[in-house]
Parts: structure tokens; sequence; C-alpha cells
């Protein structure tokens, strides 16, 4: 029986929190390692929703942060099931903190978590598929599937020439 | 005047600390946030002694998470810079935890992380060159520089075809 | 010139995060004094979004814990402004926590903060009205001034007779 | 056979800690959520210490913030069974700085928590009376039945006319 | 014109507060360094009750750890000032646990920490004279030169034959 | 069968981290209480490292602050066994800070920690003697027995002339 396919927007999952005093860097923005934890958690939800079972983080496969983050900022952290392959789920994590006189959104980071669904014992288990709906999850639902082969390639468990997605970029 | 380039092993920072119960996920492992963040901090200092500048996190480019961490292990981070470019530093961070009673090591993660030196404003400035030593140094700061052209191709900020690092890999 | 009201829509604030073991109490559920602490975060970030100003707990009129919460669980705070008075903003917080499995939503808890507007000084400054828009939004409004009479009466800052809205509820 | 009443006295527990910079808002003042947590913990002890059972937080029913407290204080807080019913107690919770040149103390707070004795399984179980002593004792083991009809009336549990305690305040 | 002695009674700080599972070691029990870094807490606010002024932590002189405080404990810290030199100040702090069903409080911890009074550029400054009052103060107060000769000693600030207070205790 | 024995060397612990803005005191200097918990972990950690068993903290024999700890410093501990007893183990603890633009090392802290090896009962086990190798470990192992035994006398589980070692400092 064929497992019914879910969309990102079921996992959607919201973290809107204040940056302390106690997380900050010497120029008084929010530490680097502070943010990875966070939107650790806001994916590791969004995985859990998307396949009800546990989830242990497998790969933290990019984060790019773009512009700092002042302590005091409201910062929000969206996140989504992009693609879900046999047992594990690509997560993207969107973050954006607001201007708190005009409320303008800003973003200041984005990442790409991988996520394994598991048992009790902590035995990989079978995940639904994602059915993308917006132009930019079709985007990233395509994208993953080239990350996933730069993955494997890196920790060289495929051969580049068998990395077919991949090699195409470069082609 | 040319700067004088330093060797990794002048940059080696060692964490060794505890897995303490409030940092644990429903398997009573050690969240992978909680590490990333721990992975972050040691990145930092290592990045800071090869500079001696104030440096911030610029990305991850990739942390795999291999075995879980059991509440009350002692975890061992090390992390040395592999490469510095114009004012970034690639810093490769292994992570080990080590059996109670035989004392044996495991590696159960490994992670990249890239900072940026900035002066008090934040502005980024130049960093000293790294001469690899060891063989696994070589090796990862060959490598350093096909990871960077990855990120470019990634953030889209450099076309595929000029990655030629990157490119003879799949050709 | 009059102020723009506002919906509480617009103050929509959402706090998704996991339960961890070290915020927990003997019966391993979430201890009260941490999830009021979150719902003070979220609260004070809905007041912030609705006034654009630097915003401060002023009190906590009513919270109801119904339902424990366990290690482990995804806990989600919704928090709007319900009602605006000078300076002054009540907000509702409304928490929940989902099954794993099914992905159900049971309500945990229920509580009203108040927080003041304040100018870098400390001093309070006006904040806009709110429009109310669904018929859960506009009986929570009705009730503010209720409750605000009520916490000045226990403050000793109005004799009972002079708050008219809670006196008609007993006669 | 009757349970011995205790008094006020008898519960009291007092929590003497410092303010720290990682628990601080953008005006450099302690969080209300820090203290409400601080608090809740001070107040569970004392419910403890009244009845020797698991006790766990039914309701916040009222906490006044009044002053901020500055980064670097001492902070008192002290906190005693006002009067229990069958399974619930009301805990009167005092909160005070001082002036470290002078030692004056200046009170910055005042709330009111409800917590219900529970059993290993978290069934509620009976606990003993309150024997007020002091004048201030007295009046708050009075108005507790006020603000006991006063929660069931928010709550929906209790017809305003019902309330015959708290009626008598308006009439 | 001569300082006003104080008794240890008037800088007596009292810390109650609940042991939570995320400051246990593998047994379950309190770690050693959380319970530190409390009795530190207590120790330096009585301390700044005494003099007025802001204290650091000069040494910790002994500190014995007789019982394993499980978690879910109240635990209570004592604190007071046992004798006053030129800017330095021992503090003695006693720490308990009491048995939740019986209340009977038992001793798990005792210990003897120094601060120093400074002023705004951390220079040290004079602080008032002690006066002990009971039994156990003077018994305490007595202890504390041949302990400050002794600490000198350890330090190699002092030659061993001219530490005649410490030196009459073997001879 | 005789135990072989360690040296100090094989129990080195070194945990560096940076000192965080919620973790200092009112001169923004590192809290004397979070250092010497961090001081604590890697006592254990030596501690565990030589005797392969769980650990328990006996005492804190002396620890001294001989320099502040400004926020962002990085810190460096190193922990090392210096003597074992039946069951018991004296760690030696240093504590360094370097200048972030020098790399210049400057000692701040150090301290003296006794550990208990126990198993799962939580009941002493026997562990391996110490074979001091450096000048500095034999220094400090030669101390060690004087410091055994200065805390028995202080604990009074020993009569002062009967402190043979110690007695002979004075004589």
């Amino acid at each position: 029986m064929a497992v019914q396919p879910k969309t990102p927007k079921e996992s959607l999952t919201i973290l809107t929190d204040l940056v302390l005093p106690g997380e900050t860097n010497p120029l008084d923005n929010l530490f680097g390692g502070e943010l990875l934890a966070r939107m650790d958690r806001a994916s590791s939800i969004a995985a859990r929703r998307h396949c009800k079972r546990i989830v242990v983080t497998a790969s933290v496969n990019h984060v790019a942060f773009t512009k700092a983050v002042p302590v005091g900022s409201v910062l929000t952290i969206e996140a989504k099931v992009s693609r879900a392959f046999k047992s594990s789920m690509e997560i993207f994590v969107d973050v954006w903190i607001e201007d708190r006189e005009t409320g303008e959104k800003s973003k200041v980071n984005e990442g790409i978590y991988t996520f394994v669904a598991v048992n009790d014992m902590g035995t990989p288990v079978s995940v639904p598929p994602i059915l993308p709906e917006t132009d930019l999850e079709k985007e990233r639902y395509d994208g993953a599937l080239r990350r996933k082969q730069l993955s494997l390639v890196l920790a060289k468990k495929l051969d580049p020439h068998d990395a077919t997605e991949l090699k195409a970029l470069f082609i």
C-alpha cells in the first residue's frame, strides 16, 4: 500500500523568540552556535511533524550567516520539509529578524538540515514522500537530490561520475 | 610585506567536556543542536588563535553525525584551521567520545565551519595564510578550495563552469 | 491625529519549541515556572509587534495549568494582543501540545499577561487601540475591561463600587 | 481523625540570589519571565513544606511587577502558604531587592500562586488546613476564598451569583 | 574613626531552591560543580551584605561533600561572614537537604570561601570587623586566622615558622 | 596482583572554551562560581580517565583566584591527577587566559580537587597509583599527602600530632 504524500506546508514550524543577552558574542550579536541549536530544534519538529516518528539529526548540509543578529532582536525561524527520501528528510530553514520600529523583516540566515526517522531502538524507518506546491518548494525539492549526491560524494560514499544530477551542473 | 604563514597546529583547540542530562533528546543522546553550538565555539577559538582578531561565523559547510553521543559521555572536540583565504578561514572539527572502561576513542562527528576575521566595526580584515604539515592537513587544505567554490555555486555567486577545481571532480 | 487601530492578528506570535529534559519536575513534566517564562517571552513579542516600542511586563493576570506537559513534547505558544488601553496591552496566550503519532493538538494552558510600552527612559508611552475581528477576539476584548477593573480593585486602586463593568457581573 | 493545622510560618521559603546578566531585557533589568520562574520554584517549595507531598502548579492568580530589577541586584523571594483548601494551596510570594550601599529593601513584586498536592500517579490528595497567625496572614487567608471564587467565575465553573464572598465586595 | 563592627547574623543569606534534572551527574545526584557555583553566589551576597561594596571571589578554602544530593531535592544554603580582615572576608557556608515526607534536614556539605571587597576599579577597600555572637560563630572566628595563615603558607607567601596560630596546633 | 601505576599525563584533560556574557559579574568578569563549576567538570574527567570508574567530588581543597577573567576571554583549563590514594584522587587544575592579539598566556587560577571512585551503587572502589614524571608533578605528588592530612585535621578526623608530614613543616 502506497504511503500518502504530504505537502511541505503540513510540516511548517515557526519558532519566534527573543535574543537574550546571555547568548551573544563580543560584538553583542547572537552567537553562531546558539542560532545553529535553535535551527536544529525547529528542524527536528518539522521533520517529526512530517513523519510522526522520533527523528535524529543526520547532517547539517549548509548554513550561511548573511547578517548579524543583535541582542534584543525578535528572531523568527521557519522550518519546512523540502524533500523526503527513504528514511531521511531534508529540511529548509529560513531565519528573519524584524525591525522593532518599522516591523520590516530581513533575512539573516538560511540553512539545510537532514534528519532521519528512527524507531525506539534507533533503527531507521521509512517516511512519507513530499509533494511540493509553491515554486520555491519545487525548486528546493529539485535541488535536494543534487545536495544528497553531494553529501555522498563528500563522504566518499558515491563516485563523482555516478552523481548524475550533480554532474549535469558542470557539463 | 608578506604575512608569515602559520601551521594548522598553531590553532589547535581542544574542548573536552561532559554531556549533561539537560542537553539530551528523547533517546537520551546529546541533541544535535547542542553539539553544533559546542563545535562552533571551539572553531571560533581556533580561528581567533590563527588570526588574532575578532571572528564571526560565516557558514557551516558540512557536519555529519555518524554516531549518537549518550548522556554522561566525555566528549572531545578538536578544531584546527585547514585553510585561510583573504579574510575567511575554513576550520575542520573532529569529535570523539571515549569508552569509560576501556578508554577507547570513537569518532562521532566531523564538521567544517567557515569564519571571517573582522575589526571592531565588523568589517572583514585579512588573515595569515596556512602552511599544512601532515598528510591529513594537506588533504584538507586541497579540499578547501573545492568546498569554497561549492559554497559560491550553491549561493549562486559563481557560475558552475568557472568552478574549475570542483568541475575537475566530475569530468 | 487619531492613531490607526490594529487587529489582534497583526500581533500574532507563534513560539513552537521542544520541552528539554533540563526543564522538568519530579514527574518528568515541564516545570510551571519554565512555561511561565516562555509565555512571557512570546507575550512580550506580541506586545512589541503591536506598539513598536520597548515593552515591560506589568502583571500576570491569570494562568491556568490544565494539563501536564511531558518531556519531549512539542509545545506551541500563541500570543495575541486582546485589548489595548492608554499605554498598557492585555495579551492572551494559548498553549498546546501535539501527539507525536496522531498529530492531534490538546490545550494545556491559557494565560493573560499585561505589558506596558515604555520609551528608552522607561516612561510609559501611548499605544494604538485594538480592533477585534473574530468572535473569540471580541469576547476577549470585552472581558479585558472587567479584568482591568479587577486588577485595580485587587490592588486597592479602585473602589469596588466604581468597577461598573465588574459589578454588573454580580448584580 | 482530624489533620493538625499548620501555620504559614512553617512553610516559609526564602530564595536569595543574584540577578545575572544572562537574565535581563534590553533595559538591563530582570526579565519578567525569569522572575515568574523563580517565584514558581520558591512557591512550590513552600507548598511542599506545608503538605509533604509532590506538588504541581495549578494557576498563577496574580503577579504585579511594580518596580524594575536591575542586573546585579540581590533579589529575595519569600513564599508562604496563605490558605489551604481540599487539595490545593494558595501561596503568597513577596519579592524585594536591597540597595547595595544602604542595605535598604524595596518591594518589587508580589504574586499569588496556586499549587495542588498529588500522589505519584498525579492524582490530587488532601492537605492540612492553615492557621494564620499575624494580621497580614489573616488578611491574606480571608482574601483567599474570594480569589478562589474569582478563579472559578473566570473559568466559568461558578455562577457569579453563587460567589457569595466575592459578590459581597460589590453590593 | 573606628568602623562599627557587625555581627555574622547581619550578613546571613539563605538560598533555598530545587535541584533540577539538568544539573545532575550519571548517578542522578547534583553535580559538585553546580553546588560550588550556588555556594559562591550565596557567599558573595553574604560578603556584600557585610561590607556594602562590590565583592569578588578570592579563594575557596575548603568544601567537603559529605552526602549526595538527589535530583528533586530542596536544597538550602546558608552563608554568613565568619571573620573580616583588612579587605577580605571569610564566609562559612552550610548546606542542607530536607526529606520531603518527614521534613527532616540533613547536612550535605560545608564550605569556606574568601571574598575581597573592591571599588569600581577593582582595587581592594577596607571592610568592617566581625563581632561573633554564638559559640559556633566564635569557634569559626577563631579558626579563620589559622586558615588565613594556612592559605598564605600554601601560597608560599608566609614562612611556616611565622604562622604562629597554625604552628600552635602541631606543637 | 599489583595494579599498574599510571602517569599524571595519561589523565590530562584540556577544556578550552569562551567566557560568555551570561556568566559574568557586575565588573564584567567571569563569576567565581561558574569557574569553579568548569574546573569541577574538567577535574572529574581527569579522575575518570585515571581510574575508568564513575567518580564523585569529595572536596575542593583550595582554589585561588589570582586574576580576573574578562567576558569574551578564551579560557583554558588543564586538569591532571597529582596523586592517588586508596579510592580517592587529588587533581591539580591550572587555568589560563590568552591575550587575543599577542596570544600570550597568563595564569588566572589554580585549584585542587579531590574525587572518589565509586561503583554503580555509590560505594568507593580502589584506584591505580600515580607515578609522577616531571619535577612539577613530583612536587605536587609530595604535597598531596600533606594536604590530605590537613583535610583530615580540619575535619577533626586526625589528631594534629599524628599528621606527621604536615607537622614537619612547622618544626
